[in-house]
């Protein structure tokens, strides 16, 4: 095993970031990183954490933070940017100084940012928390910011999805969305000091009324509904209760096991599918997919016929 | 060619919208209904407009519709909510009968949701895309909601892409991420009547200035910055002049050609990594990748080596 890595799992800060800087810049360097680590992987419970903008997500993400800290947890952070190339998370890492986390050896906190396309982004994501993971880190939150795709796919990472609302007018209420909510597996309304938190509260318990059918099962989760204030830190306790619960509710009902066996089928069809064009076009050819896309540009054909054509000429050649 | 297609060619908006839903509900219809249009489409200059909830968008594309009537052009709107399962566009219909819209003949309205992966959303929406141009619609405006890849996805596919702003306090400044910015080819101000109009154009100037290196390239494009009050229609000519210059500086500078190219082969990779996926499970069989998927749920080996022993055992399998 790799000196860097071997440190990086005794404990070695620095050389745990040297690991990350790698995975984000170089797609092919998890091929290195992780199968020596992977196997001490799989202990830590991860837990993502999603809103819009303006949320509080940065202050909610340091003051659990804190929490597992006084309940004797390590704690590792990543926060995610998907909508910037440059490094997020200057404000959760002001956040974390803050609470004076930012000198404790049981937190580790890392930002990362896009550096040119998402899928990398998700990819290098779940290579950090597996990395994190196996160095020994209990719980490890995961911010995200936005709404779509590469939100669900980092959260699809997590075992415990926090989705964070902030009480508002009708406007904010329209963000309360269906696909969101769908990932939820406890929702925060934080800034609950603030006017409208009653009211928000209510139209949350109403979409989940009418989104989910009382089920007969015993092991199903209710989602439950909490209020924070994370720049006092109110409710911040009992939100970290309702997570380990949800930990626990995992265990319990296999639903554990469900979850990962998921990830890790999505994930293979993910590298697979990255790995099979890339071969297809080592043998192929840069030049011909170049060739055919000037061709659908030029409406000389169309998607559906050039992809038939390019991969029947494979046939053919082979 | 099926009679349906042919009548959707020939102008038939029942006959468009039966095409649309099949697009959307099945993902093999494309295969159908793409080829024998493809070489009719081309023509159209498609405008993406994008933007957070409550920022306008839905009242912003009805204005700029009903500006693109009055000077004579045909406009397709499809309404795209990444977030949602369910079928978005509720706000944006309600707008388009408000401005009398729903019954003109030059308009065609298409709202659609994910049903299911997002994956299949942006390419759907491509499609349909494609259809509106083919059956000879001029400008298509593209609404989508939210921040992140999804909305990157869909904004690819837009010559033109429309960023909306809203003025704010500190919080809403949060959401201008680069990575949005961008995309944008016009920066919209929204609601350009309320308090802090001023202070977001500011900040929206000083980030630009910072993000784009004066360039001595006579055929850069200098985003601009409009003001816009989408509720009385205050801004929106100047807004449909900005985007027809830019259509103008796209054909102009040879950049259109380029844009459709890149498109193209993103799109190509897009789909043939579908099909060499789809190609490989049915040669391998789904069965292994469930087990190997298993190994490594349960750290038995980890991601990189399963998808190796995949591949490998293929090999030595053909």
């Amino acid at each position: 095993m790799n000196r860097t890595i071997k440190a990086a799992l005794a404990g070695d800060r620095r050389a745990m970031a040297r690991l990350i800087s790698r995975l984000e810049d170089d797609p092919r360097a998890a091929r290195d990183i992780i199968p020596p680590i992977y196997a001490h992987s799989g202990q830590a419970r991860v837990i993502g954490v999603t809103g819009a903008p303006g949320s509080g997500k940065s202050s909610l993400v340091a003051r659990v933070a804190a929490e597992y800290r006084l309940r004797g947890r390590t704690v590792g952070i990543v926060a995610v940017d998907p909508t910037s190339p440059f490094s997020g998370g200057a404000l959760l890492g002001d956040r974390i100084r803050t609470h004076a986390l930012s000198g404790d050896p049981g937190i580790f906190f890392r930002s990362m940012a896009t550096r040119g396309h998402l899928g990398g982004l998700a990819r290098a994501t779940a290579d950090v928390v597996t990395l994190l993971d196996a160095c020994g880190y209990e719980r490890i939150l995961v911010e995200t910011t936005g709404a779509g795709q590469s939100e669900v796919d980092i959260a699809s990472e997590a075992h415990t999805t926090l989705v964070l609302q902030t009480p508002g007018a009708g406007d904010d209420v329209q963000a309360l969305k269906a696909g969101i909510l769908e990932i939820a597996d406890i929702l925060v309304v934080n800034k609950a000091d603030l006017d409208g938190a009653d009211y928000t509260v209510a139209v949350l318990e109403a979409t989940l009324s009418f989104r989910q059918p009382p089920s007969p099962a015993d092991d199903s989760w209710p989602i439950p509904i909490l209020r924070t204030v994370a720049l006092d830190g109110r409710g911040i306790a009992e939100l970290v209760d309702a997570v380990e619960r949800h930990g626990a509710y995992l265990a319990q009902s296999g639903q554990r096991e469900r979850l990962e066996q998921k990830r890790a089928a999505h994930r293979l069809r993910d590298m697979l599918q990255q790995e099979l064009l890339a071969r297809y076009v080592g043998r192929v050819g840069d030049q011909r997919l170049a060739e055919m896309a000037r061709r659908v540009a030029l409406r000389c054909t169309d998607p559906y016929s050039a992809v038939c054509a390019l991969l029947q000429y494979e046939t053919k050649a082979g």
